[in-house]
């Protein structure tokens, strides 16, 4: 199908399309927090009025035991391949909201970006791809390809629920390949498809000590202090070379061949490149890597965040009675979650000074991904791209998580398709998170053409459209 | 002057003195806060009008820079020794108040003891001497020594204007001694007096890194994280063997005679004891002293909270841009608070990883203070607690830090007497904290005999009635 007419709608209907994300992006749809429960809610409504409202045939809101799925498909293309389009509505929260120059709420236009919590991670990625079915369906009244977009609630809480709704509705769901729109391209004009997604597991370390929080004069230098405890745990965790110090957490790490990581040096960002996004001077880690390597094919242990004691404004002089540490690992191909959770687990048993108790807690275990880039799905992706954004895209690693990847490629048989529309400086979970509007509209036109040139892979699979759902 | 009146006084008007002790609770007059100016204000008004009401001749409230204090005189007795009575209105922060089974600020009696934030700390040992004060005017019209009330609302945040005030008003406060209150005794029937009180300096240390928070996925493993940087250096400033590591920071460290050791040993509270008031199983600290030696004669380096990147409930994986600890210190004879402030200054600006920035601002320094303990002025507060308490006070040593005790013996000249009225299990600084009411009623009973007796000691001062003051 001659994609022109969609391209033109596209292009016409800009304003509109950026309002409509605005729309969006009001929703504070926090999967992580229950106050937002609500707002999901009415994020997801949203969403499903609005996938009605373009053309898409059956679209439903499916319950699950946690936030619901927003599910649309178009299946009026018998013996042409079929596609899932996954992305997800929620986001995680706004805080620091000091650290905003405008709301993470309150969607905001300046100098070509809007910003706005999930503006690229991921409401702004996934409506490129809703913006790209309305302009076939309003200019053309089909699609080259079935369609089954599932766009979930609960990705940036690890999708706890998605694996099992995609297992039990497995037949519902066959499809060619799955696109995936959640990773980063490596600047407005060098556009990248991941083939490899980082793991990952989610763990809480609390350590207690006195019942109560104790007078720091009385007590001070004669009873442990449980925040500084912690600080010695978390600190043994990592040696002088930037390496997990947990017995056996390199040990199913797989070793790539030279081959590959040349492949790696040509075509992934530079040690000056990453520094750049973060805007950082000097890089950390392990040696004897670089840091993309460090960020993609070596796991990583990182302390998001750790609090104890008195901490706000004003003074207290206290020993306090418990410190909690909120620790992610990044995990890479041969490391299993479950048995990394395990090793961590008994790691700090073991080294807990005496004087105080801890817990550990794990959870949100995810498997690293590989996804063969020589499959046809992919290079209709690079052709997309290339007619999108008029360059070729690079394929490379990607440091984070996408829980859904694996469970698409084990379930259901076909590629997953990352093809990124983000920017290394979007600062997706910092504050004044932004989507670049040129790549809106250009991620728009590429996802008109990956629809038409997917329409050419050959369909291996044969429409079902099986309802209700078999809910999680 | 006989005191049977006062105490029959005393005794027959319980009820009352504790339901005044109450209001005097309810205002939360937290001095590091300044939202709560205003409850310092109303707080500091209350006790100026209860101080007039009780018969006290000049009752000044005298503006400072920060916090007033609040005076109040008797000086109708020339001739006859003239005491200096001090005591704190302000109080540390209810937080964290869901650790409180009655709110902080809602004064509660159960079982005996008084709950409220200050009910020990030092709201409740300040009213004994106040309703002692009363109860030798309400019956003898008069008291048997002179007596300078000075009641200040900073002491929470290190004293910053009272040693200015004292200094500028040396000659309308000439005094024999100083009695404060607001220190512990060793058990209900085992009154004590502090003869030492460690010094102190507060610091807070910041670290930081990106200058956003950054994606943990895309950059975690490549990039350092200033919250695990803040560990690994608050890790290393102790050695396996519980000492500081800030190099310098013994050099100044009085080392104390055998006998001065076995004295502490005979007199002082056991390990046992500091464990079960601190209600943990094992001590912690310095090898090679008793837990009573850590907490008094050795200087300890407290982390009293640090807090960074997200550590509230749900996810979010960052790496954050920046963490802080608050950190006190306690300082012994003869460590020089602005000595140390300088090496641990020094000190963090050597071992900063070079991938993140620290910044360092020190606070509040206390000099350590010792107490003549053979002073006929300390020997008569001995002979007040025999009467009050039944039991004779040990004189032991305190780990806290009160900041005007070397104000009141450099400037003033004369000792400071520390008789406390608090218990080790009163919690303060912690939620939940109490005054035994039982230690209440002795106590003034113990205030009213301490009157009578300094009437014995050898006057030196002339009284001066020289007003206005000259506001620090």
């Amino acid at each position: 199908m001659d994609p022109s007419r969609a391209l033109n709608y596209a292009h016409a209907h800009r304003p509109r399309f950026v309002s409509e994300l605005k729309q969006f992006l009001r929703f504070p749809s926090v999967s992580s927090q229950s106050e937002h429960a609500k707002d999901i809610r009415s994020c997801a409504n949203w969403l499903a009025h609005h996938l009605r409202s373009i053309g898409l045939d059956r679209v439903h809101i499916v319950s699950t035991r946690g936030n619901p799925i927003v599910y649309a498909s178009w299946l009026r293309a018998p013996g042409r391949p079929t596609l899932i389009i996954y992305g997800h509505y929620d986001v995680i929260p706004g805080e620091p909201v000091r650290a905003w120059k405008t709301p993470p709420f309150t969607p905001t236009l300046k100098n070509g970006n809007l910003h706005a919590r999930g503006a690229a991670d991921d409401k702004g990625q996934l409506f490129c791809h809703v913006k790209a079915l309305e302009s076939w369906l309003r200019t053309e009244r089909s699609l080259p390809v079935n369609v089954k977009c599932i766009f979930e609630g609960e990705e940036e809480i690890g999708s706890p629920h998605l694996t099992s709704f995609i297992t039990r509705n497995r037949r519902a769901l066959r499809a060619d390949a799955a696109v995936i729109s959640d990773t980063r391209m490596l600047a407005p004009d060098r556009p990248a498809i991941s083939y490899a997604q980082r793991g990952g597991l989610r763990a809480e370390l609390k350590i207690t000590g006195p019942r109560h929080e104790l007078h720091s004069g009385n007590f001070g230098g004669a009873v442990h202090n449980p925040v500084q405890a912690l600080c010695e745990i978390i600190a043994s965790l990592h040696d002088a070379h930037g390496r997990v110090t947990i017995p056996g957490f390199y040990d199913d790490v797989r070793p790539w061949s030279d081959k590959e990581r040349a492949f790696m040096a040509r075509t992934g960002p530079t040690d000056q490149d990453i520094l750049q996004d973060a805007q950082v001077e000097q890089g950390w880690g392990e040696s004897g890597f670089s840091l993309y390597e460090r960020a993609t094919i070596r796991p990583a242990l990182t302390l998001n965040g750790m609090a104890g004691g008195h901490y706000r404004h004003g003074s207290k002089s206290i020993i306090a009675a418990s410190a909690l540490a909120k620790i992610g690992f990044r995990l890479v191909p041969d490391q299993d979650p479950q048995k990394i959770a395990q090793l961590f687990r008994d790691h700090i048993a073991r080294i807990t000074p005496c004087a105080v108790h801890s817990s550990v807690h794990t959870f949100a275990p995810i498997e690293p991904a590989l996804v063969d880039r020589s499959h046809p799905a992919l290079q209709a992706a690079a052709f997309a791209y290339k007619k999108g954004f008029g360059a070729p895209p690079v394929f490379i690693r990607s440091g984070g998580s996408i829980p859904v990847v694996n469970t698409f490629q084990q379930i259901l048989g076909g590629p997953a398709v990352l093809m990124g529309f983000g920017l290394p400086d979007d600062q997706i979970h910092g504050p004044n998170e932004k989507f670049h509007l040129p790549n809106f509209y250009k991620a728009i036109a590429t996802s008109i053409w990956y629809l038409a040139a997917a329409a050419k892979l050959r369909s291996t699979q044969s429409l079902q459209k099986k309802m209700p759902w078999r809910t999680p």
